[in-house]
């Protein structure tokens, strides 16, 4: 029976994994294939590897730059506008959610009295399990066999009002970030000035860039991404909140949610959401406990790369002509994004080194990294220690990433010896990592930094990795991949000892 | 009980921890003393903190070099000698298995029938700790108290026989890996050429050589290391045993010796030894199947660098000159010190990017690192889950690293920003990396890369960390002695959960 479960829960995973992998594959070529049949503003040769790769780029919220986004029209920027929000987490988990509770109805109408066999239920796509020698709460979904169908009734419930839930958090925050966000453009003049310079109209420039933020895309439709508004703390203070609402500070807000709605509705179901949490399978809903600490995290880091940014760039030139309140948010609103939205305010080449190697860090990090000092409530599933022949192969994620980088370094290896400024390992990381945590962030290319000057060289709003060659635009599309479905490979380099002497 | 098991244990722990720390400590500040008050071969002005550091380089086995070596005379080189001899791994272990073995004789003979409290031993310094239900052997050590005294004299004895065993490998291979340079630099004119050239001692240079080697430490009395003797495939071959006799191969030719002293001998402790290799707690004798796996290991990892190595380098530069045989020895050399002995017969600022960065892989990852796809059997205190204050505040040894290397890109940030193409984030993270692993790998310092011309700038054969401001060089000090001392470290990062989303 243990071996079933266990051959169940590797099926679910791999089952998941492919669907996810499927839709985004899907959504990719769609967004290229509309990329390709619409027309760009003006009439440029856009490359088919830099179509795809920007439409991979937006699918799965990395926000890589190979194409400079003034080169897309309006329709273009709807499409993509479409993209981020169908590869959004957000919208993907809920996505998931509607599966299970399709699948939960299919059981309870078919089958009212099903056995409780644990492996099918992993199947349905989201363990919906309960613990049950919890009687004191008064549950229904105890081991006792006549309340099997009042169980289901109650699973298929919570699920339901959790896809409401989740489906009304993501529709509100968005529409009221579009409404703040056009107010602004509308009334501000300066920001409405650079839109009209630049010809991208309000409505559109507000809905993507809300859509893209929320979905820690961070793509914006202007070329030089947020630095154009860097003065326009107003803008980066409306946006900053999405940023944090759409990804790391997601499932405190989604608790906090529903227990408001505990509080105004009085539904059984909710109190059963927050107490059972865990045991739901919804990833993204946290216990108590760890949102606390979630939270504490996030400042924390945020904290720590604010001072440091503050005091190592207070005087520099990428401050240069903010006043103390600009230089403030500017530098709040730039080291909230390295985790995860990858909106610049800055010119990252012109950043010190340190700051970069925290970036990375920081980029490397998953949202949800908790430091988390108490030992919560674990799954029996995380605590069996067997190595299944996949643990054994599977590496952990750094390895991977290493192997990443050493193969850019192989395809670009040409350039990295003429072109060292330009291309050096740091950059590299930096594109690799930022690829790999969905973040976006890119030291650019200029041609103010090749040793040999370069007669044809132009610069240009592309990132870095817009520069390399197609092997090398190729391996950063895996990692992006491998990057949005990271979570499936969590646990890897089991099988290796890191331990000297011992 | 338990709890007082574990402050035994932690107790211990920091115990042992602060002893080898002091150990170190006073080797190096007698190190610099020695070096301070002797008189190097011309009469150069050296500065204090460079001496310093080349003491501690030289005591926790690191080989970085921040002084030219030729600048040290003949007495200087044989304190140097001592110096490594008394800092290698090999040796303090043996004094570990010297004072368990003093301890337990006084237990012995104070008190033969002492009350078997687990954490009185443990504070003994080494745990002899006996599997109590392994009765099928007809082992002493069985929890029946007639048998207490017998059992301590048994472990006496185990501890003796391998503490001689130890002293008798140390030796031996040292002394026969000295017969065979010193015999190859007399016979050999091109090399001999070179010493003589140089004003080295033969002497002086087959004990240096081979006594730093195999102490995994990689200093060489020549400035250029061992790229003076890249075409002189002999000696390479003949110093290339050391690089694994001494570090990641120690412990399965320990067991090898051990297993013939068993059959040569007949005695018992031999194979109590063998057969309760993991619980004997000499940190260095591992079971026969962790043996196997880390030989594979090890070999896996230099094929990897090795066809690396090869494939990217066969036609540069660095192996100009080379015939083939000489491109195969020289490679092979290269890629197995870059696991810790650290001794370059190539100049690393030549080699692609790729290769350093695998390179600063494979100096990482600690020399035992083994690739273990079955469970072993574990001891207790491993499977303990609970999270100590202690275990909350550490961190992992990457995230050191990293804080390590952004305070080197602080203080370094000047140089970062006037000479990128030597100071670049690569190369520091190449020297700090080689620190911590105590490998002694550096990309060094080259005028003709600086971008604006330094007239008063010199080439010389020191590391790259050489031309580091002294607190740059501080904080290397630092990464050296937290190298060394990994060991006590290798648990941290507990209370961090990365995981993404659940
Ligand atoms: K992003
Ligand atoms: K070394």
């Amino acid at each position: 029976r243990s071996l079933r479960f266990l051959a169940g829960l590797i099926a679910f995973h791999f089952h998941s994994f492919f669907i996810q992998l499927c839709y985004l594959m899907i959504l990719s070529l769609v967004g290229y294939l509309g990329l390709k049949v619409s027309k760009p503003r003006n009439p440029v040769r856009l490359n088919d590897l830099d179509l795809f790769y920007t439409s991979v780029s937006a699918s799965t919220a990395s926000s890589m730059v190979a194409v400079e986004m003034e080169v897309f029209s309006n329709s273009q920027l709807i499409l993509f506008t479409l993209l981020m929000f169908l590869g959004g987490e957000v919208f993907t988990s809920m996505l998931d959610l509607l599966f299970a509770g399709y699948n939960l109805q299919n059981k309870v109408s078919i089958n009212p009295f099903p056995p409780t066999n644990h492996a099918n239920q992993i199947e349905l796509g989201l363990v919906l399990s309960i613990p049950h020698s919890d009687s004191e709460n008064h549950n229904p979904c105890d081991s006792n066999i006549i309340n099997v169908a009042s169980c289901d009734r109650l699973k298929y419930n919570c699920l339901s009002y959790l896809t409401y839930a989740v489906l009304g958090y993501l529709v509100m925050v968005q529409f009221v970030g579009f409404s703040f966000v056009s107010l602004y453009m509308t009334l501000v003049p300066s920001a409405r000035q650079v839109l009209k310079n630049k010809g991208i109209k309000i409505v559109t420039f507000s809905l993507f860039t809300v859509v893209s933020t929320f979905a820690s895309c961070g793509f914006v439709p202007t070329n030089e991404n947020m630095i154009v508004f860097k003065k326009n703390s107003g803008l980066l203070l409306l946006i900053l909140p999405h940023v944090f609402l759409g990804n790391a500070l997601y499932p405190p807000c989604l608790r906090l949610l529903i227990m408001v709605l505990k509080k105004v509705t009085k539904k059984e179901e909710f109190s059963y959401l927050l107490k059972n949490s865990v045991d739901v399978g919804y990833e993204h809903l946290l216990s108590d406990l760890r949102c606390c600490f979630l939270v504490a995290t996030v400042l924390g880091f945020n904290l720590i790369q604010f001072v440091m940014l503050c005091s190592l760039e207070w005087k520099t030139k990428i401050m240069e002509g903010l006043n103390v309140y600009e230089k403030v948010v500017a530098s709040l609103f730039q080291v909230t994004n390295a985790r995860h939205a990858g909106e610049s305010v800055f010119d990252l080449s012109s950043i010190s080194s340190a700051i970069l190697v925290l970036f990375v860090v920081m980029m490397y990090l998953p949202p949800y990294t908790t430091f988390l000092p108490v030992r919560e409530h674990e799954k029996d599933v995380n605590k069996r220690n067997e190595k299944s022949v996949v643990d054994c192969l599977v590496l952990s994620q750094l390895s991977y990433l290493v192997i990443f980088i050493i193969l850019i370094c192989i395809t670009e290896s040409k350039s990295l010896k003429e072109d060292p400024l330009n291309f050096n390992v740091l950059y590299i990381t930096l594109e690799v990592i930022s690829a790999y945590g969905n973040v976006g962030f890119s030291t650019g290319y200029s041609c103010a930094r090749q040793l040999k000057t370069d007669a044809t060289c132009k610069d240009s709003w592309v990132g870095f990795s817009g520069r390399w060659s197609s092997k090398g635009k190729f391996i950063l599309i895996l990692v992006m991949f491998f990057g949005r479905l990271k979570k499936f490979n969590m646990k890897g380099g089991k099988a290796w000892k890191l331990s000297w002497p011992v």
